[in-house]
Order: structure tokens, then C-alpha cells, then sequence
């Protein structure tokens, strides 16, 4: 079984669901038109296909491992990372002025979803590299943007995101790392980090970690953190790598899966590094390099829920048992009750990853405020729902295999270990539903009923066509509506949280509805108006249980004590 | 952490929810009255939190494996199977006459359930030689009783079950393994035998396999099929271990989990065997042991899930973070709704394993068809439901644990892994779901029924001091009766098929809030009034959707074609 890339779903939804030609119709885009982002579509496809699935096996397999300081990759890994540092896939939104293809967000959450669906452990590294370039356009000074981000757009150098530290994980204000200035403007970095991703390897000729710390004068919490460049092998003077810098890698953390990904214990010691951003500004400099992640972390749920699919519907076609038409158990009806279930929420997790990558190219073709908020509004829904589509898509994919799907060689229990990340890292899905109910609701909810109301009119447009799933997602949006209006009426934040998660969930499901119904408009009598059909009819109503729970508030959520828990 | 054996939860749902001094009241029972029955799981929670849970990390770490045709077990697992057997809990339901306590299996599934929460790689032991223990009483003949039954009750023995072949899984019928007669009265077995869990040990004097095979003049499907007890050594005159029989491990797989347990390749060539029950009738002596065991898998799951999620708690309360009342993560709204879910899916789906082994001690004291109706019904519920929630709550303590949950050495994650197989073996989820809206279902939705007026009756009682908890359970019931009323109608199978797990979680869903709203009202202003609340709030409400769905048909579930599902 190999994978296959889903290039023209990717095109549909873009296209016929999302309006990308209003993207290729900026100024800023206007060199990516439609037949453009199918011919870079197309290519990075085969390219996963041929090269980097792969991989992926072999990166569960052989584990990165620590020698000698050291970092070895996964076999094949580094004549991967070549294919997509070759491709400029790197880089591709990346500013062109050094040396980035400057494409639209869209392109690459679908190329990256792709990657993520082929080798999600050798993903991470243009992923992280990717976050990094977009927090140094931001927030560097032109000399380290001059100096870095060239390399970093080739692929030559990769770069760290370094937050975490031991007691200081979703609470990052608690860190201890901490800066001292130099007397040449350089800052001397001490700490140590954890859940490093990619923080060493093997393959490329400088590592740049992005380090949060605190300056003697920064004030505890996290308006006293500052953002540093810090970068393994100090830039000589024609800048190639030169000294070695005060940045080690300690051990390697073993893990359920993304075993090809290298988890690190970062040690900086007096490490030289430079500022990036603002002195106690560095929160703002990391958020731009989070909120990209975050849409990221989305889109690998997506892409290793497809590949989970894919790999589960070849053996349920293949799988001979029972005496049934096709003599294969995709016959059976359970079995193609999971198909469904999967293939309709991939449609719809995707659609909504997408959705936010175009708000997030509208945001940087315009500057309109509205698209802004819209991306970030979206940004936690894509994040949460894609990882739990993936998760929920692997483990059913297991399923699917029986037996077989519980012994590591058939492959489909990789996709369930390798996912099991991304609902946690970047912030948890619970951190992310806490900022969707708190930091995106700070509109009063806003940007909650303007979606609410585009559902609704779309819904409206489609009774003609689709009466009854029509009045379906009408129906689920209003109960949306109240439960927003509720939360947004709570002036006691927990009342929020202790809802959050099911809350979030809701939106997703809605959302999820509001796309089908777009794609049973756009292919009528065909195959996407029965996947609607399916999904509207029987996973659409799980939002009201999601909405009970969302409203029921921090009270009953706290009801037993710490004793009472434990007994 | 260590574990902390439920003993006190056990006992308030044996004895004030589930009756079971009507069990005890039984001349079959009469000796385990209750203070015996709290005696009896001290004692066993004693020996679990001591003596297994201990090996369970062990047994993760240094998987079983294949040397000379001989599987080596994991550190300490010979000491731990050692006490097991020690204490009579292999043979603790079993009968008296051959060396068995003759407890209630209400019992046996909260010991066994508390071995699971303590290291389900080594309960999977006593669980397989149990399921063997009982397919012997009920079919061999008295002479194979007497020889093999008392070295299984003491725990000397082990027993395997060798259904599954690389190309018959769920469909046994199609199995190839065959079986020639002797001259003697004995039978030659001729086959490989995949996914057999013990199949071969260091530390047991023998193993008895229990094999499915065909004569020579057995029809094809089930109903040629005969069951042969094959041991691994063929006792001598003085009924030891003599000859070594021609049953042999071929290799080990290589698990996502339960890697204490060794899952063999056998090969059986021309091995010697005894026929158990009637010459093709071997499918129903392997009901027997697999009815047993899908109870005890239901268990497995309920038993991680407690661990998971005791685990979790522990963390949640250890782990500092942010400026809160309690200054740990347990203080936080999302967390805390977490537990609250983890704690009320964990009493739902244990009390409903209990009231499934209840039923089936009622049948075994009382021989009465209605007791044994109940129990072939709630077995499915009990086995998906259990293993679901041991999914859900595993991977919940896993997100708890943020990303210290992907790292293995925390052992959150291990539960998680370990818990996989369970929803799969013994009757993959959707097995079990078809099995009850099919056969459990041909009594016209009788019994269905009968459980659906119980939980109304009880519904009714609860309105005078919990109004709304019984409003909303009794609607909830209302619904599923609907549902099962439509399902009863449906002449074509795949209809009830399409909606099969949907419909199971649903009228889990509804049991679960009938024995919490029980629980309110054993412990009126209590812990477990409060659980009980948050249970009905929110999560019963998710009965509606799958309701929805279980409903939808099987229509749209086909709607696409493979090409359509691969597109």
C-alpha cells in the first residue's frame, strides 16, 4: 500500500468551497492563479509519494539517537529533507526578498498536510524551520534577516522553537532560563529546555534556536521574557558556519511515536545569542511563530488521518473474508459505517484548516482587520478538531484492521502513535478550546456570529437544492448561537473553560456541516452531496451533546473535592 | 505513583446498587455472603497493589520473546502468576469438585478487573485459562475433567484458546486447521493458529490448547467445525507432564502493547488431542469461553481505565503549575472536567460489567432463561462499552499528562497502548455491536425491552428526590426505546448493521445514567449524587446522536462506491 497524494480533493475545497481566486486576485498573490497552485500542488504530491512516504517506516523503526553529542537521523531522512529543501518547499511562503517563494498560506498548509500524511516525523523539521522564518520576517532586525533567513529558506540551516522547560510547559511565564547582555550587543543565554523538536541533526550545516529567557531586569511572568536567536554554529564572517556555540544537546527523549522526530534536552550554557524583537517583548515574537505552528499541528491531524484512511480502506478491500458481493469486509455495513465516518470528517477538518489558511493569506494580501480575527479565530478550531479527527481517524483505521491492526508491521498503529502529539503539542486541544471561549471571545463574540451568520445564510441559500440537509445545519447553527451567547454573557472565566473542549468541539461539528453542505452544492448527485448527506445526518448531531456539556458550566465541573476524586 | 485497589467502589456497587445479597441469598452462593465478599476483594486489591502492579512497567520494557522454540516471560511475571495461583483466584468461579472456590463470577470480574488495572499482560493468564476452565465443565468428558481441570484450577496448568487463522478472523468459519481421527478414541490436529495469547511460557509445567479443527467429513463454515484439547506435553500415566506433543510457537508478534503477553504463531502438526464436546460442534463449547471472555475484556478495559486514570489524578495533583488555589494543574476548569468524565465513565461502565457477571450468576444459581437472556445481552454492551471507556480514559490521561503523557517513561502512555486490543479481540467492537442487534435481538427486542422498563421504573422512584436526573434519564430511555423499536422492524440485517455501535454506546449511554441515578439515590448530598449529576448534565446527552445515527440505515452508509471511497 502506498500513499496516494490527495491533490485534487486539495484543489476542491480551495477552489470550489473556499474561493481561493479571491486569494489569487491580490496584488500580493497575484502570481499563484488557480492553475498555478494545481501545478505546485501537483508536483509537491508526487514528491511525497515517490520520496518521502517512503520513509516513514523506517523513521518508526531506527529512532534518532544521540552519539556523541549528536543527533543521527532515521535512515533516508536527510535525502528527504534534500527532496523538500531542493523543491523549495521550505520556504515557499516565505518573503521572496530572501529568497522565499512567497505563495499563499493555502498552498502550504496543503503541501504540509501531504508531508504530514508521508512522514509526519520528518515534516516537523520544515515545519518548525518554516515557524521560525516567520517570527524572524516579523520581529529580526535586517541584519539577521539578512544574514538567516536565506539559509533558512534553502533548507542549508533549520531552525528550534525552544519554550518548554521542566516545570514551566503550558505556564510558560514560570521559566527560568535566563540573558545577560555583552558588552557587543550579543546576549549570553543559560537555561535548559525540553521537548526540543528537531533540536540537532545530522544533515544540515547550522541549527538556529529561537530562545525564550529572562534579562536581569525582566519581570517575573511573561512580560519579562525576551526572544533570542541562538544559533549552533556562530556565523563567521562571511557568514558560514563558524565557532561552535554553547548549545548542546543533552539526551533524547523515547517516546510513544514520531520515533524519526528527535525530541531534545536543550543546555545552553553563556550560549551567544541575539535579540529578536523587543527586550521583554519576546512573547509577541514567539505567538507569530505559534499561531503558524498551531494551524500547522492542525493540518498534520489531517494529513495523518488521510494517510490512516488510505491505508485502512486498501485493507478493507483487500482483506478477503466472509461470503459477501465483493468478498472483501468493505462489504460489510459496519465497516463501511468507519470508512464513511472517516472520509467525512477528513472533508471536514480539512475544509476548516483551509479556511483558516485563507483567512491568513486575506490578512496578509490586505491587512484587513476582519481577516485577522477571523484567523485567529480559527486558528484554535483547526487545531483542536485536526488533531482529534486524526486521532479518531487512526485508531479507527486500527479497527478496521482488527487483529492486524494491533501488530506493528501492518503499519497502522504508527499512524494511532505518531498522531498522539499533535492534540498536545503547540498547547494542548485544551488550551487551545480555553483561548477560543476566553482571548478570541474578548469581541464579545464578535467573530463567533459573523461565521454563525455566514453558516446560516449559506443554509438559507441551499434550502432550495437541499431542504432537509439545509434546515439540518441551520437548525445546529442556532443552538451554536445560544451557547455562544451564553458563554460570551459569563463573566466568570471557568464558567468558559469547564466548557471549552465541548464547546470548541460544537463549532467544529457545525463548521464541518457548513463545508458539506457547500460540497453538496457543488456536486450535485454526486458523491460529495452523499458524503454531506452522511456526515449532516449522522455526525452533525453530536453537537448538541457537545453544546449541553459546553453550557453547564465550572460548578458541577468542581463538584468533588481532591478526596473525594481520589477515592 | 502506585496503584490503589478500588475495593470500596467494588463493594458499594455489588452491594448497594446491584443487589448482591440476592446473589448471596442463592443455596449456589451461600457461602460468599457479603463481609465474605469484602474479605475476598481485600484480599485480592492487597496482592494487586503489592505483588503485580509492580510488574507492570517491567513487562513493557522487556517484552516476552521466542528462544529455542520456548517463550521467556517478563521480569517477575513467574513471582506474580506464582501468587495469582496461590491464592485460587485462577479457579476462584470454578467448580469445587475439581479444586475451584466456586465464587460468583460477580467476584471473579472485580478481581480480575483490579489484576487488569494492575499489569493486563499478566491477568490475560488467568483470563484465558478461566475462559478454558469453564469450556472444560461445561463440554469434556469426566475424564478429561479429572485429569486436566484440578492442575488448571491450581494454576500449575495454562490454558490457550486457538481460534483465528492468517485467513479467518471474525469469519472462524473459514478456518483450515484439520483434524484426523485415531485409532484410540484420541485425534491428530494438523494447522497454524495466529494472534493466540500465551500460547507457550517459561514458568507453567504445561499448556493446554484448546484448537478449533475440521474432520474430514465436517461441512464447511461453522457447523463443521470441532474443538480438540491439545496439550503442549501429553500427561504420562500419573497424569504429569509426559511426551512433548507436536504443538509448537512458530514466533512471537510484534504488539503496540500488552508486551508482557506473548501473542504466538502455533503450529500444529499431526499434534495429539481429545475431542471437547460433540464432533462438529465445537462452535458452541467456544462460545462458552468466549462469552467469558468478552465479559473479562469488557473488565480489562474498565480495570486500565482506572488505572489511567488514577495515574492521571496523581499527576494533576503533583504537578505545579500557574498561580492557582491549590497551585497544581487539578485546580484548572479544563482539567477538572476531565477527571470528572474520566471518574463518571469509569462507575458507568463498571457497574455495568457487574450487572452483566450479576446476571450470569443468577443463571448459573437459579438455571432461569430470563437471567441468562440478560447476560448474553449485556455481555456485547459490556465488552465494547468497557473497552471504549478504557480508550477514552487512557487517552485522557495521557492529555492530562500534556507532554509528558508521549513520553514512555511516565507510563501514561502505556495504558493507552495497552488498551488497544482490547476493542479488537475476543469479537472486534462491531462484532460485538452486530451480535446484539441481531441474535441478542431475536427475541423480538424482548429482553431489550425488559431492561428499558426497569430503567423507567427506577426513573419514576428517583422523580421524588431527583426530579430532573430522572426526568432526563427517563427521556433519555424513552429515546432508546424508540430506536430499538425501529431497529426490531428492520427486516434487512444491514440496516441494524450500519447503526450497530452507534446503537450499543447509545444504550450504554442510558445504562450508565440508570446506575448513576441509583447511586444518587444511595448517597442522597454525597460524592457520588455530584458524579452522578455531572454524568447525566453532560455526557448522557451524547445517547441523541448516536441514537440519530444508530437510525440512519444502511442506505446511506453504501452510498459511495470503492472507486468513490479511494477518490
Amino acid at each position: 500500500m502506498s500513499f496516494r497524494a490527495p491533490v485534487t480533493e486539495h484543489e476542491f475545497i480551495l477552489k470550489d468551497i473556499l474561493g481561493y481566486e479571491q486569494i489569487a486576485a491580490t496584488e500580493k498573490f497575484a502570481e499563484a492563479p488557480g492553475d498555478v497552485a494545481t501545478a505546485i500542488l501537483s508536483e509537491a504530491g508526487r514528491m511525497c509519494e515517490e520520496v518521502i512516504a517512503p520513509l516513514n517506516r523506517a523513521g518508526d523503526l531506527n529512532p534518532a539517537y544521540l552519539e556523541n553529542g549528536v543527533v543521527r537521523t532515521s535512515p533516508g531522512f536527510k535525502e528527504g529533507f534534500d527532496a523538500i529543501a531542493e523543491g523549495g518547499w521550505v520556504g515557499m511562503s516565505a518573503d521572496p526578498e530572501y529568497g522565499g517563494m512567497g505563495l499563499p498560506m493555502s498552498l502550504t498548509t496543503s503541501v504540509m498536510e501531504m508531508l504530514s500524511s508521508s512522514c509526519v516525523s520528518l515534516q516537523l523539521l520544515p515545519l518548525l524551520t518554516q515557524g521560525q522564518i516567520e517570527a524572524l520576517e516579523h520581529h529580526a532586525s535586517d541584519a539577521i534577516k539578512e544574514l538567516y533567513l536565506p539559509k533558512l529558506n534553502s533548507g542549508e540551516w533549520t531552525g528550534t522553537m525552544n519554550l518548554t522547560e521542566p516545570h514551566a510547559g503550558s505556564d510558560v511565564g514560570a521559566l527560568s532560563s535566563k540573558a545577560e547582555r555583552n558588552d557587543d550587543g550579543t546576549y549570553s543565554v543559560t537555561g535548559q529546555k525540553i521537548f526540543i523538536t528537531w533540536g540537532d541533526l545530522d544533515f544540515a550545516d547550522n541549527t538556529l534556536h529561537l530562545v525564550l529567557a529572562r534579562l536581569p531586569d525582566g519581570v517575573p511572568g511573561t512580560k519579562g521574557i525576551s526572544l533570542f536567536l541562538v544559533p549552533k554554529f556562530l556565523p563567521d564572517e562571511n557568514g558560514n558556519p563558524g565557532q561552535r556555540n554553547s548549545a548542546n544537546v543533552v539526551s533524547l527523549e523515547h517516546k510513544m511515536g514520531i520515533h524519526g522526530s528527535p525530541t531534545c534536552v536543550m543546555q545552553f550554557d553563556g550560549a551567544k545569542g541575539w535579540l529578536v524583537g523587543k527586550e521583554h517583548g519576546g512573547m509577541a515574537a514567539m505567538f507569530t511563530m505559534m499561531n503558524n505552528a498551531r494551524l500547522g499541528v492542525g493540518g498534520q491531524g489531517v494529513g495523518i488521518a488521510e494517510a490512516a484512511y488510505q491505508h485502512a480502506l486498501s485493507y478493507a478491500l483487500e482483506r478477503k473474508q466472509g461470503r459477501t458481493e465483493n468478498n472483501c469486509i468493505a462489504d460489510h455495513a459496519d465497516v463501511r459505517r468507519m470508512l464513511m465516518e472517516m472520509k467525512a470528517d477528513l472533508f471536514a477538518s480539512r475544509a476548516i484548516t483551509l479556511a483558516c489558511a485563507g483567512a491568513i493569506d486575506m490578512t496578509t494580501a490586505t491587512g484587513d482587520e476582519d481577516w485577522n480575527a477571523r484567523a485567529a479565530f480559527l486558528t484554535p478550531i483547526a487545531k483542536s478538531f485536526g488533531t482529534e479527527v486524526g486521532m479518531r481517524v487512526s485508531e479507527t483505521g486500527v479497527q478496521i484492521h482488527g487483529g492486524m491492526g494491533f501488530i506493528e508491521e501492518t503499519g497502522a498503529a504508527q499512524f494511532s502513535r505518531d498522531v498522539r502529539i499533535t492534540a498536545i503539542y503547540e498547547g494542548t486541544n485544551g488550551i487551545q478550546a480555553m483561548d477560543l471561549v476566553a482571548r478570541k471571545m474578548m469581541d464579545g463574540g464578535d467573530m463567533a456570529n459573523r461565521i454563525i451568520d455566514e453558516i446560516e445564510e449559506q443554509a438559507e441559500r441551499a434550502r432550495a437544492t437541499h431542504p432537509r440537509m439545509a434546515e439540518s445545519v441551520w437548525q445546529a447553527c442556532e443552538s451554536l448561537r445560544e451557547t455562544t451567547e451564553w458563554l460570551v454573557a459569563q463573566g466568570d472565566l471557568n464558567d468558559r473553560f469547564a466548557g471549552a473542549v465541548p464547546y470548541l468541539m460544537a463549532f467544529a461539528r457545525v463548521l464541518g456541516g457548513h463545508y458539506h453542505l457547500a460540497a453538496a452544492m457543488a456536486d450535485q448527485g454526486g458523491a460529495r452531496e452523499k458524503l454531506a448527506r452522511f456526515y449532516i445526518n449522522r455526525l452533525l448531531p453530536q453537537h448538541a451533546s457537545y453544546l449541553a456539556h459546553a453550557q453547564a458550566g465550572a460548578e458541577g465541573a468542581y463538584a468533588l473535592t481532591f478526596e473525594e476524586l481520589a477515592s
